[in-house]
């Protein structure tokens, strides 16, 4: 079944790269150059002494961004608005007056101590195909939205909106910027009284299209070009909690302790084992520890401690988590220290990425002449929140080192203009109509 | 060699059991219920709402509670001072003026969320002893001294003072009760800066001894009525720091991770195997561990933990951290994460008790029926300073359940009692002049 699949992905990949490349559109190209200079001028709002940036959305830095974001858009021709949720969106329309719209965008904001290329390289890279399209008098059938999304890093937050998936309490949390996220988007020009409003229906978008750094470094190791993203992973938290019996480090001996950070190692290492021995590309990740209660003299009575798990499926990830749980018994069981596993609130179900798209991005790699790989996203996008409203794609280009989150986060312009330019095919593709075809 | 060492101690203890038992002092006993009234009141000064107390020292419920020390020995016939140090300290005089001082004490400061017996015990036990020689008329040839030293739990305050060996800082520290320990040291009524008034000179005192609750298990597992100390253990903390690579978990791949946090379980499950593993009775204990940056979505990038190792004798502790280190550099290869020791300035050398006052001391018990082993004393005590300037030791009677440093700290009123009665007895036996024939 899978075998069968992939051949007619292979088949239906090549009929487009013949198709593109016999089209009208082979010598449309981004431009290098100006997407240096675009992202030379970006890095300069929130700059920090290391290279990178500290842009946390809505800080003074993230509100200049934004104003250099909507500049660039109208340079390229783009009629600029916000929404709601402060997202800003740059439209030109198309020949079409009733087709729904082709989408691409990421976001400018930053983690504290970021790099210039999360979001930027989307952002600039979506704005710069729109100026491609304009210089060389490239009418679309459909309407084009370039949209740079609110406060991606502090939660998806401008995504959730356009999806109509905003959680309740978002608007209260306290953002890296000082702001209240509510506070924050009315700072931007939003309206957080009516976030409602951002949401656009199933139906309204043709589809939905993300170029992105990886952020790890799968594409740099196996020299690949382009990754065609499958899905963004689901992701769950626990809170684990290890109960042993606190007691004096000088008086009890060794074979009298109940040590809840011993079991608590254990099962750390059981956590890495699990995760590593299954096959698949699931992670998992003990990232806190605490021993309490946490003196050098006294012996462990209780350990809390994180367990991340992340996978593409969602199976996968539970499967996981029950292995976890079997080690955790036996642990328990052999030390006489209770485990128990507390779910968080903040899990993120997997994000499969539309079949079609991922062909339509395959063939654009392969129309021009760059290597590609499917793979997923370990990391959140905006993207995921996308999937549930349009059909969505990712485009990813190599991270040096698979470092992000990072002033020493870095892409090639080389590989940035590749992105570019494999995200402007597929919104060629798109347009042309290859997602009714494929 | 150390048979017939042993030998000759069991002779020994013997011989002074007979010449104990033969004595007029045989019907000499502490009263059991006055040292439980003792226990009872003392207990009212910061009783805790869990039937322990948190008399921190230097804050009002200690203040309180030296008043009823004072009290206390007044009513048994003490004339009462403070030193320097604010220790407090009831004296009767004995027969031959010129002889040294035979000393007894403890503290009556706890931790914070302590119990009723650590100190207390020692204090009022020897309160007790001199309210019964006074009782009885019977005039020693020593000069007695009972001391209640100053914030024994904050870093043995009075009793480093009194053998002179107070740490340059130790004043300037914030102690549990908001007060600097020179700030308490002034309110309670001492003079910190003359603290070297308060030291007592080699010579000047016979002997030290006190009765203490073990805060172990051990001799309430074994069925013993009395601990005979042979020393308070050494003492040696590092702070271990693990370094890996902090990186995304999402995007990283299991075997792409450098994960600080693995490597730091395996260390800590070695530092447990390593003094589990080697015969005697050191420990060693991690009982605080922190993962950077320690969010659940990075791999720890780097850990500390704390290393605590304890053993009567430095070469044992020495040994012990050699192994260790020798794990940790297996470990810190295996998974490229280098591993460093840092030790903390607060070690404390072991302190072995007088090998004639632990002989004098069993037979002691052995005179009143009572069982006794020889242990060391994995928890600090005022009497390892007090073993550098006189003859000194220690009587520990049994902890239910070893639990101590908390309101469920408990020994039984007769356990009390027949820990009084050793310390009586042992007192008699030194102004006989047992401690220059044994």
């Amino acid at each position: 079944m899978k075998k069968s699949h992939l051949t007619l992905s292979a088949f239906l990949s090549a009929a487009l790269a013949s198709l593109l490349a016999s089209g009208e559109t082979g010598t449309l190209t981004p431009s290098t150059e100006r997407l240096q200079q675009h992202i030379t001028e970006l890095s300069k709002f929130g700059a920090n002494p290391e290279g990178g940036v500290s842009r946390v959305a809505f800080s003074s830095a993230d509100i200049a961004g934004r104003e250099y974001i909507k500049k660039l858009m109208q340079d390229a021709g783009l009629i600029v608005r916000l929404d709601a949720a402060g997202n800003i969106i740059g439209r030109r329309e198309g020949s079409v007056p009733k087709l729904p719209v082709i989408m691409m965008g990421s976001h400018i904001d930053s983690v504290p101590g970021g790099g210039n290329y999360d979001g930027d390289v989307g952002v600039l890279g979506a704005i710069e195909v729109a100026q491609v399209l304009r210089e060389r008098g490239v009418k679309l059938r459909h309407a084009l939205e370039v949209v740079s999304f609110t406060d991606e890093e502090g939660g998806l937050i401008g995504s959730l909106a356009m999806a109509g998936r905003r959680q309740p309490k978002a608007l209260d949390v306290m953002s890296h910027s000082g702001k209240t996220v509510r506070e924050g988007i009315r700072a931007v020009g939003g309206d957080p009284d009516h976030m409602e409003q951002a949401r656009r229906k199933p139906g309204e978008l043709k589809a939905y299209v993300e170029l992105h750094i990886e952020q790890g470094a799968v594409l740099e190791e196996s020299n690949i070009d382009i990754g065609v993203v499958e899905g963004i992973v689901g992701i769950r938290w626990w809170d684990v909690t290890v109960e042993g019996v606190a007691n004096h480090a000088g008086t009890t001996p060794m074979n009298r302790r109940r040590d809840a950070l011993l079991s608590a190692a254990e099962l750390v290492l059981a956590v890495n084992r699990v995760a590593t021995r299954l096959p698949g590309r699931q992670v998992a990740t003990v990232g806190k520890i605490r021993a309490e209660p946490g003196a050098p003299n006294v012996i462990p009575g209780k350990v809390v401690m994180s367990l991340e798990i992340r996978d593409l499926a969602a199976d996968k990830i539970q499967q996981v988590y029950q292995a976890i749980q079997v080690e955790a018994e036996k642990i328990a069981k052999a030390r006489q220290t209770p485990i128990t596993f507390t779910e968080l609130q903040v899990a993120a179900v997997p994000a499969p990425t539309d079949e079609r798209m991922r062909r339509i991005i395959a063939a654009a790699a392969t129309s021009l002449g760059l290597t590609h790989k499917l793979m997923p996203s370990g990391a959140g996008h905006d993207a995921q929140d996308l999937t549930h409203i349009a059909p969505t794609g990712m485009i990813f280009v190599p991270s040096v080192g698979g470092v992000s989150h990072s002033p020493k986060e870095y892409t090639s312009p080389k590989d940035i203009t590749n992105g570019a330019n494999v995200l402007l095919r597929t919104v060629l593709a798109i347009d042309r109509g290859d997602l009714n075809c494929v």
